[in-house]
């Protein structure tokens, strides 16, 4: 039995879709138990409307919220609100083993470095989205947003946290590294880059096959690509942008005119298809890489799916390893080099 | 008459689409006129498909080709190639006013600023492409790739040069520019951007509205979006990912099966409005803002069409006056504030 802790009350739509994505994660799973932090009688009211297994949830009373704009660092000093509390449980008690959260990405950032604590030997923990490609698999882009600024020694253990992460969480067997740069020359790119490169191309554990563009994650033959976490919330919410926009002026074609409408009777199932095959919550949320333990940042918007698919996926992750994984790939290079060298 | 040189050998569809596009714009717009540079014997027999006015068409003998992989400080050493011969014809006649490639981006940005050169006050030359926005105009996203490491007083060039162009270019009155970021609220991002938003804030000339983040380039209310070249290239390179992706699977779906098939005969109308509102290149190419004249990066993959495009957006600019207007906005700003602070 796997324990996953929520974060009832993170997000846009929390309570009624986190709880009802609860649900539906537990009747899915028979093996894992959900324990729900947040407001005790709102969430009795919620799990009230439906049917489960009343012996795999227990409800922890944290009546505190973070909201979404507070200030990450102080507000996860709030041990009663639903966020913070439940990474001091997570902290604390060996059984548990995840953590999903819809809540602010700050504030998850900030409580799973200062509570929760990162894996010996991690210098930053990276927030890593899975992001639908044309292989109809997925990227993984590490870091999204969790670094702003970086050192090349972060940027090689990012390459080294994600591919863990294609191991355990998609049975990918030696998976291809890509570094995010302007230009697919090993030349391109600023300085951060160029030290970058050096150093990923001497690693051990990682199969770097060298400079990628903005393209290549969701065209190109690439499992992992590594980011520093300005560019790389930047190249993923220009994509989130774009495939909005596509979709959006898709609807509203759609709706011009007869003839397009009638054409949309009959093309209601491929275009089903399309919409599935780029979204971007199916895979659950973005993991927070580098920390002791399994967490999930749902995005903030989830739905009850988005809950559901995040709590799927903690439980998978949890199940394949995906910290053993880590430490021992740390173990595997020589950080000394990089670190005495100008990566760090 | 504006005389405009053309790059007939740049692009991966040169000559036959940079002739073909020549012709198609000079029948368009009886007051232009076309300087083919490339191998002379070639571009008679591609001009020998055509009918247009021979009048407006002179062709310049530069028989080396300048290729992608080229580096670019060295290429444009060779005065006998089709675009660094262009750029010294540019820079010594008086008459010529335009200059549109769709050859190597690295050699048009180290030819204009090395051989053309900067208007007098401009730090540094910038990639500025329109991208399609969902309010159905162009958001100028700047810088886009000619500079990986930036200082703030760069940035705050970008936005000055960006929003010339967004008047001259677009009509655009008083367009709104944001600087692109990691959120939204004031205190994130690193160095480079909080020490930007400090004198963007502070400038006269420009309507700055705060950080934006990616997926407002596509979807945000903004006309301009100020990049690094690093960041401003991730981004771009980004979407045109995400959108080839939504075509490419739109297109697979269709022919996927009968029922979508028949759809999509329905829907043809539809999906061609839907291709031509995120066209990439319906608005020309990228203008390359700073130089002493106009200059127009048309993209690599170019076709006639794409062009065509090109050579009368680079036209509109010359008549809307874009130099002087670049001139008139610098001298309104207080730099050396910006450059005594830590912006340069």
């Amino acid at each position: 039995m796997i324990k996953i802790l929520l974060d009832a009350f993170g997000g846009d739509n929390a309570p009624s879709a986190t709880i009802e994505g609860a649900v539906a994660a537990l009747n899915k799973d028979k093996d894992i138990k959900l324990l729900l932090t947040g407001k005790q009688d709102t969430i009795e009211k919620e799990l009230a409307k439906y049917r489960y297994d009343e012996q795999r949830v227990e409800i922890i009373n944290l009546p505190d919220v973070i909201a979404m704009d507070d200030i990450a660092t102080e507000a996860i000093k709030r041990r009663q609100s639903s966020l913070a509390g439940a990474y001091w449980k997570l902290k604390n008690e060996d059984d548990i083993s995840a953590f999903v959260t819809a809540g602010s990405t700050g504030a998850a950032i900030a409580g799973g470095q200062l509570i929760l604590g990162r894996i010996r030997g991690v210098k930053r923990a990276a927030l890593c989205p899975a992001i639908p490609n044309i292989r109809g698999g997925v990227t993984l882009l590490c870091d999204c947003g969790a670094n702003a600024e970086c050192k090349p020694v972060m940027l090689c253990q990012f390459a080294l946290l994600a591919s863990a992460y294609a191991k355990v969480g998609f049975g990918i067997k030696n998976p291809k590294v890509g570094l995010l740069n302007n230009g697919t020359e090993a030349h391109k790119g600023d300085t951060l880059r160029l030290e970058t490169f050096k150093y990923l191309s001497k690693m051990n554990g990682i199969n770097f096959i060298g400079n990628v563009e903005g393209r290549d994650i969701m065209l190109g033959d690439c499992d992992v690509v590594v980011a520093d976490g300005f560019s790389g919330n930047i190249a993923l919410k220009s994509m989130e942008g774009c495939g909005k926009l596509a979709l959006g002026l898709l609807k509203e074609e759609i709706k011009s005119g007869v003839r397009a409408k009638i054409g949309y009777v009959f093309m209601k199932k491929a275009l089903k298809n399309l919409y599935a095959r780029i979204d971007f919550d199916k895979y659950g949320g973005a993991l927070l890489l580098g920390l002791k333990k399994v967490v999930v940042k749902s995005h903030g918007s989830s739905k009850a799916a988005a809950i559901a698919n995040s709590i799927a996926q903690a439980a998978a992750i949890c199940r394949g390893g995906l910290v053993p994984q880590i430490e021992k790939s740390l173990a595997g290079e020589n950080w000394d080099e990089i670190i005495d060298g100008d990566g760090q």
